[in-house]
C-alpha cells in the first residue's frame, strides 16, 4: 500500500500580477524620467456586454495603477463597421497612443477579422493581428496575446518546468488555446513541452488529459474538467471565466472556471483558482505589451 | 490467436501530383483564354548547394509542364544581404511576376528571417511570411506553405479521415512540422485531428507515436521511425529527404526518408515512400499557390 503526501499549491495570480505591476511601475518611472511621456493604452468598446464592460474596466484601472495613460472609446452597438474601421485608423495614426485594443466580442454586423486586420501591428498590444500571430508561431519577437503570455509568466514565477513535459491544451481558440499551445511547444524558457491540442472533435479526451503533466483548460465550459480526468501531481491552469447565475451574489452571478476545483485541486501539485488565477495575469500581460510598445518608440 | 490481413497501401505522391498538374494546366488554359497572361513564378537561388539546385530545377520544370512562365535568379553565394534584399524588392514591384520564392538555406552571412520578411505577402507563394503564417494559424485563407499543403492534399486524395484522429507530428520546424500541426488541428476538411507536436525535447517519443493514428515524420533523421514505434494500421507520412552517400548510384547518393520503410510499411494502412511521396506534392503545392496568386490579380 502506498501513501501519498501531496502539498497542493494554489497559484496566486493576483499576487504575481501585483508583483509584476510594481515592476512595470518602476519601468514607467525610469522611462518618464528619461523625458519620455508615459505609455498610453487606448481601448475600443462597442456595446454594453456585461463581461466586456468589466474587463475593460479592469484594464483602465490597471493602467492608472502603473502610471500609464489610458483612453476608453465606448461606442453604441449600432455603429457601422465603416465607422469602427475609421476609429481604428485614427488610433493607428495617433502618435500619442502607443497601443490599443478592440474589446471582443463585437456586434454580429461587424466583421471582427476585418477590424483586427486593420489594427497597425506595432500598436496591436493584444497580439491578435496575423503578422503578430505569425511571428509568435515562428518564434520571432512579438506581442504575445495576453492570456497565453500570462500563463507562461505564472509557470515561470512558480518555476514549473515545461521542457519535455506532456501538456494538454483543451480548446483551440485563436486567443488562448492555439497561441498557448505554440508558446509552450516552441524553443524557449517556458516552452519545449510536448503539446497536444484537444477540442470538440477530440475522441477519448480523458485518455489525453490523464497522461498530461500540465493541463490548460480553455474551452469555456464551467466545471468541465473533473477529478477523474487528471493524474496525481498534475499542474492545472484554468482559463475559464463563465458567468453563472448565482442569487447569493450581489451581482447576481459568479465566475466559474473550466475546472471542477474541489475534485481536481486535491490531485494537483499546482492549480489556479477562478477568480484570482489567470484573469489578473491577462490584464498585467496587456500592460507588459503596452510598455514594450512605448519602449519601442521611446528611448 | 488473431490473424490480421492487412493491405498496406502505398501513397503515390507522383501520381497524385501528376493528376493535380493536369488540373492546373486546365486552369491555366482557361485563365489565359480569358486574355490574362500565364502565371509567372520566380525563384531566387543563392549559391550552389546540391539539394537546392535540384529542388529549384524541379520547380522550374514543373512550371513548364503546366504552362506557367518561370524565372530563375541564380546568384553567387558571396552576394551581400543588401543586394539580395534589393532583388526581393525588385520582384515585389515587378508586375510581371505573380509569386516568387527564395530557396533556403541561404548563406550564413545573410539573415534569412530578414529576407523572408521583405517578401511581399501577396507574392509569398511559399507561405513563409509571418502574416501568411499568422493567417494559417488563425484559420484564415492564405498561401499555405508547400509541404504541409501537399500532405493535406495526399490525405484528401486517399480519403484518409483526420477528424478526431490522433496525429503525432515529429519535428517543429517553421516550414513543415509547425504549420502541418496547425493545419491538421484547425477546423477544416483535412483538419479537426487531435495533434501532438514532438521534438528533440520530447521524452518517451515511442509512447507518443504508438498511440498515433497518423504519424508525420519531419525531423530530417534518416530511418529514425522504426517498426516498434508504430501501431498496427497507422498512416505514416514521411517528409524526410536526407542525402546519404551511396556508391551504387550514379549521383553518389540516395535519398533517405525519416522512416525505416521496410520495418514500418508492413504495419501501416497507408505509407508514403521516399522518393515519390511528399516530395512531388511539395512542388505541385507551390504551383497551386502561384496559380492562386495569379488568379488574385487577374479575372
Amino acid at each position: 500500500m502506498n501513501f501519498y503526501i501531496r502539498t497542493m499549491k494554489l497559484i496566486d495570480g493576483k499576487a504575481v500580477s501585483e508583483a509584476i505591476k510594481n515592476q512595470i511601475t518602476d519601468s514607467v518611472n525610469q522611462f518618464t524620467a528619461r523625458g519620455n511621456r508615459a505609455p498610453h493604452l487606448a481601448a475600443i468598446l462597442v456595446g454594453n456586454d456585461g463581461g466586456s464592460l468589466t474587463y475593460v474596466g479592469h484594464k483602465v484601472k490597471a493602467c492608472e495603477q502603473v502610471g500609464f495613460k489610458s483612453t476608453l472609446l465606448h461606442f453604441d452597438d449600432n455603429i457601422t463597421e465603416e465607422f469602427l474601421l475609421n476609429e481604428v485608423e485614427n488610433l493607428n495614426n495617433n502618435n500619442e497612443i502607443d497601443g490599443f485594443i478592440v474589446q471582443l466580442p463585437l456586434p454580429k454586423h461587424i466583421n471582427a477579422d476585418k477590424v483586427l486586420l486593420a489594427v497597425k501591428p506595432e500598436k496591436d498590444v493584444d497580439g491578435f493581428h496575423p503578422v503578430n500571430v505569425g511571428k509568435l508561431t515562428l518564434g520571432l519577437p512579438t506581442f504575445v496575446s495576453a492570456t497565453p503570455l500570462g500563463i507562461t509568466k505564472l509557470l515561470e514565477h512558480y518555476n514549473i518546468e515545461t521542457s519535455g513535459k506532456n501538456v494538454v491544451v483543451i480548446g483551440r481558440s485563436n486567443i488562448v488555446g492555439r497561441p498557448a499551445s505554440i508558446l509552450l511547444s516552441n524553443q524557449s524558457k517556458t516552452g519545449n513541452a510536448t503539446v497536444t491540442v484537444c477540442h470538440s472533435k477530440t475522441q477519448n479526451l480523458k485518455e489525453q488529459t490523464l497522461r498530461a503533466d500540465i493541463i490548460i483548460a480553455a474551452l469555456g465550459k464551467p466545471e468541465f474538467l473533473t477529478g477523474e480526468m487528471v493524474k496525481e501531481g498534475a499542474v492545472v491552469i484554468d482559463v475559464g471565466t463563465t458567468r453563472v447565475a448565482d442569487t447569493s451574489k450581489k451581482s447576481g452571478f459568479s465566475l466559474k472556471g473550466d475546472v471542477k476545483f474541489d475534485e481536481v485541486a486535491p490531485k494537483c501539485s499546482y492549480i489556479t483558482p477562478v477568480p484570482g488565477g489567470v484573469g489578473p495575469m491577462t490584464v498585467v500581460s496587456l500592460l507588459l505589451n503596452t510598455l514594450q510598445a512605448a519602449q519601442n518608440r521611446g528611448n
